[in-house]
């Protein structure tokens, strides 16, 4: 058995996971779970019924983004995503919690959710008020990560770092919609073209969901 | 200076590292800090604006309860709160991520924030709508605790670890209102029994938030 990742698109989180895999050149397979289904077999893996759930080769199953994060690092240490020392390793930590729960709060939930998974789920319409706040909201997130962008060479210091993995993931699933305003936030914008024209990027640029395909720029590495 | 943790006292996740700290034997001071002020010298601490923020006596500053987490267990190995096998420790962190993400939104954020944070900051009224689905919805966790109290040691195995620190942690908030129905769940409460009677865990049933004092169960080791 090949190592398999259960993931949907659209999804942040396993966005993150697919970006950690392919830069530590981790072969796996793409599963893809809707997690409104609440498919038995699925809900059997993972009581949560969350994705990412990452099955290794050897059946060991891995649940869930943080320990996922902390796994790939732990059990491949080869290509480290994060350094050595414990300051550093908190900064980086700091700013995947930042994305993983702060961003995905004020932002994700409020476009992602609820222009795709709504959408594709069918659970639901679209609540505008939500889209509103969630359109306002990203200008706070693009403007600190700018900031960052302009102090430091990757975003929690000298090296890339899941950090970068993260933010990029969950702006990633916010520019499949085109939410993202990048005319204005170049910081924001030349920090993300060097990540997503990183060989790690190439997989989540081709996703083409069923019915909701990307805007032009979504592929562009010169949007 | 000591060392100190900047907390607020029904964040459940400012909880979780009070309670680290005293398994780990670290000595702290607590700050209290009411994140809905947004002081300008806590922001500049954390502009994420959230605790816990710890400040170490040499003045190191590590933010958020993830990055702590994962930081007093590499900084300080001794006393050990994660086991050393890749597999066992992703467990923990799943557990850890269980209550951290979906407590917290099912049941934390509909109880804690409503009845407590609302009511304390004066930031809009309880919605009661939502205090019903955060009734409803923490018996499906306190079910699934018991599940795994009743087939392992420890929530994440045959050691004490985080992922026993998260769950009490959340669950002692909740507690604090008195919505927890233990009662009804005997295998979570004999789980509940046993962290409630350690050492590192009194410190936590001392606090008394003005104007809004506990149940009497919720200090009693025999509850």
């Amino acid at each position: 058995m090949p190592r398999q990742l259960y993931h949907f698109w659209t999804t942040a989180a396993a966005r993150k996971i697919r970006l950690a895999l392919a830069e530590k050149q981790l072969p796996f397979e793409l599963v893809l779970e809707r997690p409104w289904e609440r498919r038995p077999e699925f809900l059997t893996l993972n009581p949560a019924g969350e994705v990412p759930v990452l099955v290794e080769a050897d059946g060991r199953v891995i649940i869930g983004a943080r320990a996922i994060d902390e796994y790939l690092d732990e059990a491949y240490p080869d290509l480290p995503l994060i350094g050595s020392d414990p300051a550093g390793r908190a900064e980086v930590r700091r700013l995947v919690e930042w994305f993983d729960a702060k961003f995905q709060r004020e932002v994700g939930d409020l476009l992602v959710e609820e222009k795709m998974t709504k959408r594709l789920s069918g659970l639901g319409q679209p609540s505008s008020q939500a889209i509103r706040a969630g359109l306002a909201n990203i200008k706070i997130h693009l403007e600190y990560l700018g900031w960052l962008a302009d102090r430091r060479t990757y975003l929690a210091g000298d090296a890339f770092s899941r950090a970068d993995i993260a933010a990029a993931a969950h702006l990633s699933a916010v520019d499949y919609l085109g939410d993202v305003p990048w005319d204005d936030h170049p910081s924001a914008r030349s920090w993300y073209a060097r990540i997503k024209s990183r060989p790690a990027f190439r997989a989540l640029l081709a996703d083409h969901v069923p019915g909701a395909p990307p805007p032009k720029h979504y592929a562009d590495l010169d949007f």
